[in-house]
């Protein structure tokens, strides 16, 4: 439940960016920074489910954006607790009707790995679930657009200190409200999903930013967060804009300095502001 | 057989490349091209395995690939058939004793969802069944480092035109013997395996390019290729860098301009050359 979530999200980071040593292309020594990486095996009612491996730093809100988008939970209100030990890498998930581990068995009857920079997986078909979202007269200014990409250029990151990571914002016009890193930009997506479940913060007002490919799972779980306006900084996929086109998401690429495509749904977009 | 797969390999080529039209931040239209990104269900002995997105450039090589690095398949002799079907976006595989299907079950019942981009799968416990490389004195000379990262940078790829893919590189020396790319990067690496297995090629006098981050999961399947050295124009992770360590691999980032970080085995480069 919402209260016994909450507590644990602040106690479990871990540190996301570790010093190394490296030589250049002179053999000469120099100092580096590489992101950290941690395997957490998550067990839903005891039955393990998944290792995902991330910078460990929003672990529960994770956890639950897995279970969310994955649907292997469907309410907040049926998560009993979740307890993330990292000496073990574990995250113990208990629901309180403990049958998450029977949904489990049923839902990997059928697997899907999915595009993405690596092989990502949905348990059971995520495509035919999705409900297409509803043009409610949701409307973002070109100038905004520009705004948001601009704050999200000049964020601290984990990136700009060791690269090799994705990142992912959710905003409010060019308010950014939040912004997760992650090894597997997967894993950031999901940690927003489950920062809004927390919070019960509707996707239909809001904008959401990757620094990853607009690949159809990416395109998929922003239409299960009801968000109606994707941006990245990269292109996309032709699946990716196939499910925008069945979906209704607007979907933005190629976005930096002033500059963008609108791949789908230029109707929410006013270019004249 | 081999003389049954490679037959195949030519024939479900697909179209890379899609063309479109897009706004752009003016609202003006502006022509574009875009990967294509088409399902391949994998049946292995008439059990559904998997669903991969890719780009459909070489479905029997990744087919084989996928099964040889998720340890689906032994030996490529036992593969006794792959049918490729676009029109119903199926790659049926028979073997010789009929068993994948069984096998398939077993290994099941321990996914990870590793780092990538996505939540890439492993079928089983991947590291545990590594066997590091041993140093058997192959060493690579910096300027054939620069001569190979050079070559890469003028290869005519679907990135160029498209963007939203990854490419893998298989080389001798400064001498590219395969170049495969793919929505996903694993497919990409998966297709350059299925290919080695094809045609008997050794990994242990090789390198491998990869234009995706040194993840845990990258680094493994390198290892499985037998190959020593990885280079990749981004950076690594921490369990990158820690599976390079364990296993032996020489671990090179950030290359590109006459430049790379070596992050790991050293001892293979000739510094002075």
């Amino acid at each position: 439940m919402l209260m016994e979530c909450r507590p644990l999200l602040s106690e479990a980071r871990c540190e996301p960016v570790i010093a190394g040593t490296v030589l250049d292309q002179d053999g000469k020594q120099l100092p580096t920074q590489m992101p950290g990486e941690r395997a957490l095996t998550l067990y839903l009612d005891k039955r393990e489910i998944v290792t995902l491996m991330s910078l460990g730093q929003l672990p529960e809100a994770l956890v639950l954006g897995y279970l969310r988008n994955q649907r292997l939970v469907e309410n907040l209100r049926d998560v009993a607790s979740i307890q993330v030990d990292w000496q073990v890498g574990a995250a113990a998930i208990t629901t309180l009707d403990g049958d998450g581990g029977e949904r489990c068995n049923d839902l990997l009857r059928r697997r899907t790995v999915t595009a993405g920079c690596g092989q990502g997986t949905q348990f059971g078909n995520a495509l035919e679930r999705l409900t297409p979202l509803r043009d409610d007269g949701f409307r973002v200014a070109r100038s905004t657009l520009f705004a948001l990409i601009d704050r999200v250029r000049q964020l601290d990151t984990v990136y700009k200190r060791s690269g090799a990571v994705h990142g992912c914002v959710l905003a409010a016009g060019s308010r950014i409200l939040h912004h997760v890193e992650d090894i597997g930009r997967h894993n950031a997506v999901d940690s927003i999903s489950g920062l809004m479940w927390m919070e019960g913060e509707a996707g239909s007002d809001k904008l959401f930013y990757t620094t990853g490919r607009l690949t159809s799972e990416m395109v998929i779980k922003v239409v299960e967060m009801g968000i109606p306006v994707l941006v990245s900084r990269s292109g996309t996929t032709e699946m990716g804009l196939d499910v925008a086109r069945q979906c209704g998401v607007t979907l933005i690429g190629r976005a930096r300095n002033e500059r963008f495509m609108v791949f789908n749904g230029a109707e929410r977009i006013d270019f004249a502001a």
